[in-house]
């Protein structure tokens, strides 16, 4: 009931939590620093969240169903080619360092230091970014653009394991000088589409 | 002098904590645990390492040094071609799933989760590994199987990423069912070799 009627702060929350997760790392972080850059007593962030664990799932949760919703607009416009939608993933997976990079580190450093989120949680929001990955290589081995004998599983894991190291090195890159996200992202696509082809 | 003079006692207390890592995870695993793992007392631990974060730190320092010597082995004895370097280094970095469980689910988890590793440490062996990586890259671009246009390092860490990321699902995997590592080798060099070329 909170959770509806209080939907605004609760996103207050989160924001303020990606803030001070990324400055000051999760782990350091305390729930009364989240509460003071979100403006409310620290009591209040219990309202909606259990624990400094379950707000980091929740903020993660809450992104990745905007980078997914964004994710389906953007390849319901690009075209109906494998190919070109695989390029269009790529660019949008790496311009998250230069267009919201306190997100890019959250995803790429301080998720992986939750023991609760590595180990215990599901994730069913990864699981269904991977999802689309793989309809796309899926959908490429129909078209004759990636080799029928390829295993798309395995396939998936390794261009999503690149993009991610990709994005961080990126995002760090990027605090301390400019960064050509489009050239990388064009090297990427080139190399998966050459590679799969 | 304790480490020298303590050498023996320090790697069993280094074999202790990758298997305590390992089945507790980094951040539920006790000092104690530890030290009752390795048959020694909780005080011994410290005249060999300052704290937790330390001993992970000093772990991950000793067990790349095997590896990268390995693979420096290795590849000196594979043949010159960069092509069948990078075949080499594919194979042995997913080898770790099945050869070395513990490490590799040390390498791939674990370590993420000491804020001071993924923060603060200049990780040395970390910058040797992807050093011989990009130099059999750039070895490659001279003997014209890697495209010369191509950015050498982003091309590492992009190989790097996917192997990372398959080990990792290759490791939990084969916790519960048999895993083909050499065909998703043969099919990782593929893509990259074709990719790159």
């Amino acid at each position: 009931m909170a959770r509806e009627k209080g939907s605004e702060k609760r996103q207050r929350i989160l924001e303020a939590a990606l803030k001070v997760f990324a400055e000051r790392g999760f782990y350091n972080a305390k729930v009364s620093e989240v509460a003071r850059a979100a403006g409310v007593a620290d009591g209040t962030i219990y309202l909606y969240f259990e624990n400094k664990e379950d707000l980091l799932i929740q903020l993660f949760e809450d992104r990745m169903d905007f980078i997914i919703t964004r994710l389906n607009e953007e390849l319901a416009v690009c075209g109906p080619g494998a190919d070109e939608q695989l390029r269009r993933m790529i660019a949008m997976h790496l311009n998250l360092a230069v267009q919201q990079p306190d997100l890019a580190e959250f995803i790429t450093v301080e998720l992986r230091q939750s023991a609760r989120f590595v180990r215990e949680y599901e994730n069913p929001r990864f699981v269904e970014y991977l999802r689309i990955l793989r309809d796309i290589v899926e959908r490429g081995q129909k078209e004759g653009v990636v080799r029928a004998g390829l295993d798309s599983r395995l396939i998936v894991r390794a261009i999503f394991g690149a993009l991610d190291e990709v994005l961080l090195t990126l995002t760090l890159a990027s605090r301390s000088r400019s960064v050509d996200v489009q050239l990388a992202a064009n090297q990427l696509a080139d190399l998966f589409l050459e590679g799969v082809g």
